[in-house]
């Protein structure tokens, strides 16, 4: 490829399957929202910090876009399109820009997405993408993280901790590598987490931290008991071995899973989602995570943070 | 400053205006599309390619949103709003922060923008920023690289070339400097645009490199006279004194003005605007410029492209 103008032309061109995309020859694309307002979302991921260097680009590509679809997935909304800046490490490596662009095109044919435009630029440090993404609710707005009360249950999707397992614990286990290189956002649950959720969050930055926020924007206590939680075969096996790694389950980050309050009278309908009932909503603040013997875990309270 | 919520929420949700933003409090935003469909653009800068290290943060901040903002006007739209990434070069410099939200803040209130939403992470390398920005049309859809053809006329906003000159001759003239570090899009144009304009686009990778997409969108050759290209008092004195600066007036990219294709009888409006009159639309493909004598001029043929 001789540049810039041949990689958006050939290689995500294909990509933009929709019409507002403009075929990528234009400055803008479209948005159209017939069907009620659009919700957006933007993530970020940069070598070396949400990803390794070492990863394979078409898993850091469909990484980026499960990031993305788990935040709008779990708004209760159908993720529809996005736009992409790519800033790529210099010298610029083809072999890694193709492996990129057949990672956004399975997540795309996987979600239903489209690339709808971007930018493309080099950076002197480490690669780093963009996405800002689009999606169109299935209620009448978002499920926000405000709206549960005391009362109320508290559900997650999937299982837990795979991700930063995988990580901590690199090729220990095959499904915990895939877990933490292409996780699954839990994007046939939209729909239930739209008429049935009262609030909800993705976890990204670990259950503990991003749980705080639900109880922060409802005013509420978020009570969460650590026998309930959902682990997979995987996690459960390494967890036997390695002990120590249990605060990763709740505090290890980029588990992409939905993490829903709903009240009592809708339980049957998160079980049959997959859904796994892991506390209470409770008069008061923050969130606590309780041992089997009904003590509060203060191992791991520390979600993922920047900086 | 604590950290990344602390900057969320001390920093930038005071320039989050409006309700759809959620107060920066939510993983979302929503985008009303009342008024008809939406058009969005994404630009990236990063520190070293699209601005110099020692660039004061308010300036970068400005310099973010003025080349988002240039891309929706040149295509006859309003911008309304934006969604911003951030990835901050270690160590995180609260002061250089405080500049960037500053910057953010004045140019908010010039173009009547509202943050919406997006990322703040960290980086090993070079610090970047990265919009997503909505407009508004004034008309019924962005006005397209596509849609001139034979026989209509090329106009320009602004003038041409100062931030190029500005760069590459640091420190010659107060104007060019401010030319490079705040350009200043030509925000008042969008409803002429929208109205007359058949095919628009923004300046940003230089005169002739824009304006080979309009030709080559819309199938027709763009004949450009130097003599007519409109200089800055600032451009002028320079190129009398340093004439191999020429080419960069239309090689040298980051103007952020307007190039606009419109049939003759609109010409009174884009002269009512401010717009010049730089040459006209003819049978064929690419763009020339031709000098005084009508030689075509070779120099500078190239326009800025990342790799």
């Amino acid at each position: 490829m001789s540049g810039e103008f041949d990689f958006i032309r050939e290689k995500l061109a294909p990509l933009a399957t929709v019409g507002e995309a403009l075929g990528l020859t234009d400055d803008v694309a479209l948005l159209h929202a017939d069907v009620g307002p659009l919700i957006t979302s933007m993530d970020m991921m940069v070598a070396g910090r949400h990803f390794r260097h070492t990863d394979p680009y078409d898993t850091v590509a469909q990484k980026l876009l499960a990031a993305n679809v788990s935040d709008i997935v779990a708004k209760g909304a159908k993720p529809v399109a996005y736009m992409l800046s790519c800033a790529w490490a210099q010298p610029v490596d083809d072999g890694q820009m193709d492996r990129f662009v057949d990672g956004l095109g399975l997540a795309q044919a996987k979600w239903g997405l489209a690339l709808l435009g971007g930018d493309t630029v080099t950076t002197d440090g480490p690669a780093s993408f963009t996405v800002t993404i689009f999606g169109t609710p299935f209620g009448d707005g978002p499920i926000l993280r405000s709206g549960t009360k005391p009362g109320q249950q508290v559900w997650v999707s999937g299982t837990l901790g795979d991700a930063a397992l995988g990580l901590h614990y690199p090729q220990i286990d095959g499904a915990l590598d895939r877990a933490y290189l292409t996780p699954l956002p839990p994007f046939d649950a939209a729909e239930v987490i739209a008429k049935h959720g009262t609030a909800s969050i993705d976890l990204s930055d670990g259950l503990l931290a991003d749980g705080a926020h639900i109880a922060d924007q409802s005013g509420c206590k978020l009570v969460l008991n650590k026998a309930a939680l959902p682990l997979s075969n995987a996690a459960r096996l390494l967890l036997a071995n390695a002990p120590e790694a249990w605060p990763l389950i709740w505090s290890g980050g980029d588990d992409y899973q939905a993490l829903v309050c709903a009240p009592p009278e809708s339980a049957t309908h998160f079980q049959q989602a997959g859904f796994t009932l892991i506390g209470d909503v409770q008069v008061g603040e923050g969130v606590v995570l309780l041992d089997i013997d009904g003590q509060e875990i203060t191992a791991g309270q520390d979600g993922f943070t920047h900086f």
